[in-house]
C-alpha cells in the first residue's frame, strides 16, 4: 500500500517490528528507560530545552490538553485560522469557554503577519494567540517564526498546533518562543497514531498554574510529576511509546536538518509533479507545504472518483479535501517515512488514473 | 516476562502479531470494516444492545469521557468509593465540577447497597451516582447488580467503571440496567493499552443531550456521527484496533460464559495458592475479585523487595499496593489472557522469594 495521506503515514518495518513487542509494566523499570530516552530524543527534535510530555490519545487530545492546561473560561484569545484545523483549534478552545476572537484567512492562503500585529494592536486585552503551524488541509505552512516575533512583542501566551510540521519542518520551539507546541506520533515521526506530544515552555508552565479550564485526564501538572518517576499519569499506549523510540533512533541517525532537508525535497517533487500533469497546487508557491500537498481539481475532475480508483486499482491512498474544500481539492501526504521515489510512484499512478476521473491530461504534458 | 499485574495484561501472540501491521487510512473502507466488527463483537461482550464507542485514550479517559457527557456542572452526584479508583472517579466528576458527596467503604470492604439506598433516599437530589464494578485497588468486586437495583428504583443515572471487570466477570448492561459502562483494551481485552471502550445506554444518552460540561475531544455525540460512517472522531490508535480484533474473535471464539467461567477458576487459584503460603486476601472471600487478587503483607514482610526479587530474579511481574495500601499488600493480576497454569507459576515464584524479603513460610505450609 502506498500511504499517501498526512497521516497516519507509513512506518518502517522495525518501527511496526516494535509495536509487536509483548507488554511490560508501565510502572516498573523497563519502562522508565523507554521514556527517559524517548523524552530525551524529543527534546532534540523540538529544539527545547523545557519538557516534553507524552500523553496517551490522538494529536487532537494533545491539543485539546494545550488549550485547558494553560487557558480560562472568559480568557479572550486571538484565533488565526486559514483552514480546517485552525477552526478546529478555536472550536475547542471555544468549547471550553475562550472568549474567542477569529481571524480568518482564505482556505489555501497564509495567515499574515501584518493583520496578526494590527489585531493584538488593537485589542490588548488577548491573554493567548492560536495558531496552526502547518495547516493540513490546505497544504499551507504558515509563516510561524514571523507571527512568533509578533506574539513575542505583545507579550501574549503563543500556542501552536505543529501536529504536522514538528520532527518534519523547521520548527524551533526555543529560538522561535513557542510557548506549547502539540504533535503526535502518526505524523513526522514515523509511528503509528496513539501517542500526542507536547512541549512546554516556562511562560507556558506559568500559564499551566493560573488556567482554571476544567481537567483531569490531560492534566500537564500530574504528567510531569509521573515523568520526574519515568511513568505516565494513566495507563500509556506502551506499544505506540516502543515504536517511537525506534523511530526516534532512525531520526536521529538522520539528523533533523538532513530530515528537514528531504521533506524540501520531496515537497517539491511533488508539487512539480503535479504541475507537470496540467494541475496547480492550492498554495501560492512560498508557502505550500513539504508536507502535505493540496491539489486543486481542475475543471472536469471527480475527486471522490479518483481516490476511489487510485485506491482500488493503484495501491495507492490519497486524501480528498476537508469541509469546504471537500471535492475542490486532493492531497498527497509525504511526511514522515517517505523519499522522492514514493512521491514519483504516487505521481505515476495519478497520471493514469485522472483521466478515467474526468480529466484529461493536457496533450504537450502525458 | 510472567506479568502478572492488573493491566496492561499479556496479549496471545497472535494479537501481538496484528500491533504490526501497516498503517491504513483511518477514513477508508478497510477502517470502516474493522471498527464495524469491532463494535459489533463489544455489543455483544458488553451484553448491550445500545451503541458502544471506542476512544483513543487511557481508561481514564474513557472515564474522563464518561462523566463530561452526562453531567453539569453543579450535578449532585453520589460518589461510591471503596478504594483507590473509586476516589478516582469521584475527583475526575469534581474536576469538571460536579458537587460529590462520597460514601466511603473500608478499602478492601464492598460498597454496602443497603448503605447506598440509604443516601438515595436521604438525598434525592442527586442525579447521578458513580461506582467502580471492579476495585482493582483492593481485589474487591463490587455488587454491581444488587447496588444497580436500588440505582434503578431511584431513578438515577448509574455510570460505571468497569475497566477491570468488563468481557473477565460477569457485567450485564442492559439487564442490570447499568447507563454507561467503561473499561479499556489492555485489561480483559487482551490488547494492548491504547483505547477505551464505553458502552452507553437510551438513558445514558438522554444524559449526554442535556450534559452542559465542556469536551470536545470526548464528545460522544461526534463520536457517534463518525461511527456511522465507520469512522472514529479523530485518527484512532488503529494498530491496538487491529489487536482488538484479534482479542475479540479469541473471545467470541471461546464464549464469554467459558471466559467468565475461567476467570473464577484462576481467581479462585490464586487466592488459594495465597492461603497455602499462610497469607490472606485483603478482602472477605464472597466478595474477592476474580480478576486481581490483593494479599495482605504479613508481619515482616517487605513488599517492596519482595516485587524487586520477583522483577530481577523470577522474571515475574506483580504489583503493590496504591495509595493508602502502598506496602502493606501486593497484588496478582489475573484477567484476559490467563490461565491456572500462569497463576502456578507465579506461585512457585512468590513461595521462593518471599523469605528472602522478610517472611518465612510457616513450616507445615513449605
Amino acid at each position: 500500500m502506498n500511504l499517501r495521506i498526512p497521516g497516519p503515514t507509513p512506518c518502517p518495518p522495525e518501527v511496526l517490528q516494535a509495536m509487536s513487542r509483548e507488554m511490560i509494566n508501565h510502572r516498573g523499570p523497563a519502562f522508565a528507560r523507554i521514556i527517559e530516552k524517548v523524552t530525551a530524543r524529543l527534546k532534540e527534535l523540538f529544539l527545547t530545552q523545557s519538557e516534553v510530555l507524552v500523553l496517551t490519545g490522538s494529536g487532537t487530545g494533545g491539543l485539546e490538553a494545550m488549550v485547558v492546561n494553560t487557558l480560562s473560561p472568559g480568557d479572550e484569545v486571538l484565533g488565526l485560522t486559514n483552514g480546517y484545523f485552525g477552526e478546529r483549534l478555536a472550536a475547542i478552545a471555544q468549547d471550553f469557554g475562550a472568549k474567542i476572537t477569529r481571524l480568518d484567512f482564505p482556505w489555501g492562503e497564509p495567515v499574515d503577519p501584518g493583520e496578526v500585529r494590527q489585531a493584538l494592536k488593537k485589542n490588548p486585552n488577548y491573554k493567548a494567540v492560536l495558531l496552526v503551524h502547518n495547516e493540513t488541509s490546505t497544504g499551507v505552512t504558515n509563516d510561524l517564526k514571523g507571527i512568533a516575533e509578533i506574539v513575542r512583542e505583545h507579550d501574549k501566551l503563543f500556542l501552536v498546533d505543529a501536529v504536522s510540521s514538528l520532527g518534519s519542518l523547521p520548527c524551533c520551539m526555543d529560538a522561535w518562543g513557542l510557548d506549547v507546541v502539540v504533535t503526535c506520533s502518526q505524523k513526522g515521526w514515523m509511528a503509528p497514531p496513539g501517542l500526542a506530544m507536547v512541549g512546554i515552555s516556562s511562560r507556558g508552565w506559568k500559564a499551566v498554574e493560573q488556567a482554571k479550564m476544567p481537567r483531569h485526564y490531560w492534566d500537564f501538572r500530574t504528567a510531569k510529576q509521573y515523568l520526574a518517576r519515568g511513568q505516565t499519569s494513566w495507563t500509556p499506549a506502551v506499544s505506540t511509546f516502543f515504536a517511537l523510540e525506534v523511530g526516534l533512533e532512525l531520526m536521529a541517525r538522520e539528523g533533523l536538518e538532513n530530515i528537514w532537508e528531504r521533506h524540501r525535497r520531496v515537497g517539491q517533487r511533488a508539487r512539480e509533479g503535479a504541475k507537470a500533469l496540467g494541475l496547480s497546487p492550492l498554495p501560492p508557491e512560498p508557502v505550500a507545504s513539504n508536507t502535505v500537498t493540496a491539489i486543486r481539481a481542475p475543471e472536469g475532475l471527480d475527486v471522490a472518483r479518483l481516490v476511489k480508483i487510485l485506491l482500488e486499482e493503484y495501491d495507492t491512498d490519497l486524501a480528498g479535501g476537508q469541509g469546504k474544500l471537500s471535492g475542490k481539492i486532493f492531497r498527497i501526504g509525504h511526511l514522515g517515512y517517505v523519499t522522492e521515489a514514493d512521491i514519483d510512484l504516487t505521481l505515476k499512478a495519478i497520471a493514469k488514473a485522472l483521466p478515467r476521473a474526468g480529466y484529461a491530461i493536457p496533450q504537450g504534458l502525458r
